[in-house]
């Protein structure tokens, strides 16, 4: 039996349980991440453990021991092969009832991990119009538990045979996908990225890949830009920290360039890159 | 000790636990009702069971056994006194890793209960600008398990010693507060309320209180104000299901005034209306 990782201890999945009066359970009231593990290595830990704790801080929750966490992780990571997806899962655990609950106390702490499955070689999107994401919401700017709309998002994508959704923030200006964080290649090789005035998140492989195309003297500008930037697109690819770099081939009725010259080098550059 | 009713059984509060895997603490991916309960029986029940029935609606979610779900709620209720709280909670309940799950599967159905603290005579308040409210996201449409933003509002009416927070819409208009239903009375005597257009949530006792005050003859118009219709406000009140009609003395330096004429006639109204 798989066994996961709770509140410091090893617990076997089918038995790890939590309290009704977890606060993650009755509001949404915590934070995750989801890291791909190689042979036991969590990639970009210190990315995500960053975000992790940026998330934690303005929750107000206290940081858990990282040390335990991540050898938590990576022994769970190595029980499922060489690719393993973790996730890593803080909440700020069983509190009484109403708003406030005390600061600074430490939550309910969980590590899972499954087998990786093979990403995609390619992806179809739809645009998703009318669930608009907020910038100053604590939703967008960190990755709570709190995906109601990027899962229906993905529910309105899976209706029409789309693997994922695009959405826009409240302004009307291209965001994100629903789990991954979104890129565009205009004529002339310029990569462009919605950033946090447009309610993206702070993607781990986002900023991994940004890092690199900077080193490597590639343009890859955060722009705030309407979906008819699409329209004008070579290429479309979205990267998350599961998956790396994955080409859009289709959002809606037009087709891109699954196989533009940039795209291999960007994947490789993304693989590489910390 | 205390019971809840868990998944349609009677279990002991602090030996009622749920899988790890359950989506509502991993994603939010869930919706609730807090419930006013007088002597047994469910304050405003259509309007609670309808709303719960809209989320789950549109999250996919099968509805629950409702006849069974007010038996227990009431029962739990009339453990607590005269005048209970009843929360009301349903997550799409544990499902495998990924973004998607079976749709129309029965969730997690959680019933609790608890003695109803008394509600304060006037409330203090600030509007927090830096959080603002989206109308399309659904956890502004239902009343959704993802109150991240709300509890993060009110940690900031806390520390500055308000009791509540006022909040904005996406497009800088007065939504809401972060538990509450938000009023205010005008010079004249038209009653204000923000729109679902300015992310406000149909609160229950909002709605009951709209239809009183058409019956009654009392301009209750729904509208889209920015921040500075309060400061031409006579009085502010908000509502929930819980408290009903609670005046607001103060929002941030201004203060109103608590004792208006028609707060207690509006408050009349709201407990005598279903």
């Amino acid at each position: 039996m798989s066994e996961v990782w709770l509140n410091g201890r090893y617990v076997a999945a089918d038995e790890a349980r939590i309290g009704i009066a977890d606060r993650g359970f009755l509001l949404g009231d915590g934070a995750f991440e989801t890291i791909r593990a190689e042979t036991g290595r969590l990639r970009r830990w210190p990315r995500h453990r960053a975000r992790l704790a940026g998330a934690l801080g303005v929750l107000q929750i206290a940081p858990p021991d990282w040390v335990a966490v991540e050898s938590a992780a990576r022994r769970l990571a190595r029980e499922h092969g060489e690719a393993a997806v973790v996730r890593i899962t803080i909440s700020r655990g069983e509190h009484g009832p109403g708003m406030t609950a005390p600061p600074g106390e430490p939550g309910t702490v969980l590590v899972t991990a499954r087998a990786m499955a093979p990403a995609p070689r390619v992806l179809n999107a739809i645009l998703v119009r009318d669930l608009r994401r907020e910038p100053t919401s604590l939703a967008t700017r960190f990755k709570l538990t709190q995906y109601a709309d990027p899962l229906h998002a993905r529910r309105q994508a899976a209706s029409v045979g789309a693997d994922m959704a695009l959405m826009l923030s409240s302004s009307g200006h291209l965001s994100c996908a629903d789990s991954a964080s979104l890129f565009w290649i205009e004529a002339g090789g310029r990569v462009a990225t919605p950033g946090a005035d447009c309610a993206a998140l702070n993607g781990t492989a986002r900023g991994a890949l940004m890092l690199a195309c900077a080193e490597a003297g590639i343009t890859l500008d955060e722009v705030k830009a309407g979906p008819d930037a699409l329209q004008r697109a070579e290429a479309v690819f979205i990267t998350n920290a599961v998956m790396g770099v994955v080409p859009v081939a289709r959002v809606d009725d037009r087709s891109f360039d699954a196989d533009h010259p940039m795209l291999a080098r960007l994947s490789d550059m993304e693989r590489a890159a910390e």
